[in-house]
């Protein structure tokens, strides 16, 4: 008998316990809330899973391999060590943890058992990321030129981070992994424009090893949902829109061409824009979510190597880390270097 | 007899001229282009314009009571100069200056002389911002929260200004009038990206005394023409969207109200949403810029205060001035004291 | 103890089920279908609800007060017979019978017995249909023009009804509803494209007595799917996007006006157009099917008129039923006189 | 010397002046008019151009050797004509004249004196519709389906024609030129909603020999403006929205499969739905009408051969005859047998 229990049944809990139970890898799902109200409804809905109130008793049952937390940030890093030093997989939601020194002990701690520590970055699972990488992979995009990634809508707003903790590990975990991309340089701009405390609006500016940049427009504040990411490639220019029902995903022939009209005086140079078609491939339509849980159970018993593993939300997290020191500092950019964040 | 000769013929000033010629406020209007193909392009079609070759005989006739300068900006500071030495009143195209001491320069020498100087913000004119304005007056927009701005395209690469100094000087003039705002810190972040040597990729960060702040994405590469601009306030909030053929502003009832839960502990806030009507009112559909050359001779001839006067342009180039320091110096701050760069 | 029964648990049987559950208003929610799987499938979702897999059965059970049938067309009329003659309260969905005659005997049998009879026209208890109505009624709209509404897709395909008889009577009941209207001629123009052997591609053309007409577009083979309704009145146009996530009702302040040139001769007419604000009213935004679940229950018990009961589903199934006569001589018109369908 | 006269100088006839002088295939281009302020204002924009108050005189010049017909409908006979009487090749402005008798005595006219009639049917020379043949030609829509077309919008309403004759007479030239097809039977449903008199929202049926049927929506009171063509085949489906600015035509990789499932029933067959990528090509930029001027000077020059000669004006004026027929008798069917229009 294996099981996973999942610690946390707000909102993203029940997602992933529903498809814990459809995806059929694990013979049980347990969920674990200290509120019991939340608790008693998700049981009544799949009557199937059992209820844990107590952490500690989901740990002590033997059957539970693996366990999801979908808590608050502030909570990732005690029941992820609690549940590795008791032997389990664990999945975290993003972010990973509060700070880049928790997830480094969570790494190790996994790496000394021998467990899997897996983060949840649910869009790389879908067919729009799997189908940008797969432009960028084919030499189709490019080198790439500059990212431009807009996420706004109004609310949700969060107690425990702010905008850029909450909703930027979307577009940092997919272009690390569409582009294998390493961030270099972080700047922030952020503004608490509702008076709740909180950065509410705000840009993350990110230079990355690979010679490009990008930045992410993230805000709890903006009267119209927009998810929207221009990938744009001297070859090929993506622009993603997910809040279209279908064809969210088009790619242009388009860009610039620079012809040299003097040998001797390199400065003379002529622009020349090229347009071509415009191509909106099929995607990919199973759901995430469905394929996160299923390359997890995967992952735990040697079946896949993890494409979203510790390393890739400590990344993350080094990100966001560096964001908060910049907006506490005017904005100034901070660099990281093997792993440190050093101000520049 | 009263005349207005419009110097460059290149992409702009045939627009000034048909709209001077059209609009009937000046008895002759001349045209003035060192390139010979161009000059006779623009008198064969418009029969009634007659050209100059050279600068130097346009502003020996006296019939010429007003210049437009429609030139390369490098060009701005000595044309004006030579204009207002002849006692003509000056209209120069956006941005003004090459750099704020040439546009500080031309405003003592307009004022010495009791001529008009005046900057080409054609946006001012627009049903749009005419409407913004309104909302923002009548206290319907409430505080304003924050400004998002995109202005991108692909192409056209200008030789002599990058993208900021190209697309920018548009946003800033119309937040400026829009709100009556006053930049105060200035940040920008850019990328040459097509290997032209110029920025052609930016986010330019302004911080305004009045207590919000803006940011304006300008692009030549993105494979997507967009206009589009949110002015959020605390009451209402505002999408224009210039690209839309009708309907182009849309002003929604929503936003964030937060209550205190707690009389004793003021951090125990809730936020709740509101969301209401949206409203798409009927814009104004006059050409901007017959409005706006109708309103320099207005003022030219004392029937109107300018809305876009050499201060108004002055305030913009600073701005440009202070991103380009920004940019020499990895995105530091700049901010606005008394009129000087100051970078923090 | 209060029950209902909701028989057939394919496509739109669970979608009832679960508001019956969710909406309280019947202590117990029962499901009845002959196919095994799907019986299960529901109770294993919603363990409350009670499966028979015989419908004689589910009659016999005196808990049931009522019974919804969400079974293909071809049956809606013998499990109505069956419901109300066991002295059930019925609801069917749409379109309510096989034929006019089935559904006057319903009718009639309903009315002896006191039993209410409902068909569910869901799309009445959206927020867009009832602000629609709420602005014809307050005259807001003013005399309607016309009705143009289209609502196509690629598939999906059914097998005993033509795309008439499957998509209108969507547009059909909203039409009746909002504007209180009552079809009097019937022409439609249909295409069997796909080779299927049925009508997929069609055109359903009603005048209504009020004065106005409509066109109603349907299909099952349209690459895009669209859901879009203009009611165009002399003072107001209406436009419905329903694949619209927000915002989907948009009313004009657009028309024309027409002014006598000569007092003489009245042809002399200069048409005048009238451009005003656009707005984009809140919707209630209550799931319909929840409100419609609701509203059975009420008037089931005595405390509500039924906005969608037997009379209204008549008058539906006559339309189709004229639509279908229409079909068969080459869009010949079909006129309802007093109940009666007569070809014209 | 070669010349060309445009007789009307109201809405149109400007713009084709405009093209022939910039085309440059005629050394000489006049204009005619009987409204002196209309023709003052064409040569003032156009000195080069040469104005005629009268049409006799403009036809006395022998070297106006063709003339272009922009004036209202019910003139277009007599001046065609008059032109062909005198010599001259004949280009008219759609729909090509008032009845199709009057189309067959100029066809026959221009035959008996070797002189070219061709009709400005301008969207044939359209990227978008240049592409569509293109689609049908090489095959890879598969057999047509279905075309569904839809052209509204506020205004402009017409005095001497109703909206189908307006509006359709575009579509009905892109059909048949795209698709290489003939109308076999024409229905017409229309409705005078704003009290003016005239048809002024329609729906114009038209079965083709070729085995498809088309759907052609026109008005004049629509809210919005609307230029949307569905043409759907059983490979491909394409998507024509003229009112994008850019990509305004889709190819959808999308449409149904059957699948027989038993070799004795042919009846059990099951509906398969393909959905794959969509393609937006690259349209050719051309300005319709200089290629529409071009391609008239190339055929009286006998170099290329008309691709909207007479009898395509003439095929598109007998289903707009047929319309009014069907309109007269309660939108029953016209048939085009051999030329003539037959009531069935």
């Amino acid at each position: 008998m294996s099981g996973v229990g999942v610690i946390g049944a707000g909102y993203w809990g029940p997602n992933l316990i529903r498809n814990f139970v459809a995806g059929g890898a694990y013979d049980e799902v347990f969920a674990c809330d200290k509120d019991a109200k939340r608790l008693d409804s998700i049981c009544k809905q799949i009557p199937s899973v059992r209820g844990y109130a107590d952490v500690e008793e989901l740990l002590a049952n033997p059957a539970v391999e693996a366990i999801a937390i979908a808590t608050p940030v502030r909570t990732h890093f005690a029941l992820a060590k609690a549940g590795l030093a008791r032997g389990k997989h664990v999945l975290i939601e993003k972010p990973m943890t509060f700070n880049s020194r928790e997830a480094e002990e969570l790494i190790a701690l996994a790496a000394s058992k021998g467990l899997m520590l897996m983060v949840d970055h649910t869009f790389l699972f879908t067919g729009a990321v799997e189908k940008m990488r797969e432009i960028v992979k084919s030499g189709e995009l490019g080198p790439c030129y500059y990212i431009d990634s807009v996420r706004v809508n109004l609310g949700l707003f969060q107690n425990d981070v702010d905008v850029i903790w909450d909703l930027t590990p979307h577009d940092l975990s997919i272009i690390a992994y569409a582009l294998d991309a390493h961030p270099k340089l972080i700047r922030a701009i952020g503004h608490s424009c509702a008076g709740q405390g909180m950065v509410d609006v705000a840009y993350l500016s990110v230079e990355y090893h690979e010679g490009f940049s990008a930045m992410f427009h993230a805000s709890w504040l903006s009267p119209t949902k927009v998810r929207r990411m221009v990938v744009a490639g001297s070859k090929r220019m993506i622009v993603w829109d997910d809040m279209e029902a279908v064809d969210k995903l088009r790619v242009y022939d388009k860009g610039v061409e620079l012809k040299r009209l003097s040998a001797e005086d390199p400065s003379k140079i002529q622009v020349e824009y090229r347009t071509g078609d415009v191509s909106v491939p099929k995607l990919e339509a199973t759901e995430a979510l469905r394929k996160m849980t299923a390359h997890f159970a995967d992952c735990c018993r040697g079946k896949a190597t993890p494409i979203c593993g510790g390393e890739k939300g400590l990344d993350v997290v080094r990100v966001l880390e560096a964001s908060t020191i910049s907006l506490k500092n005017g904005s100034r950019a901070v660099a990281i270097e093997d792993g440190a964040l050093v101000p520049v």
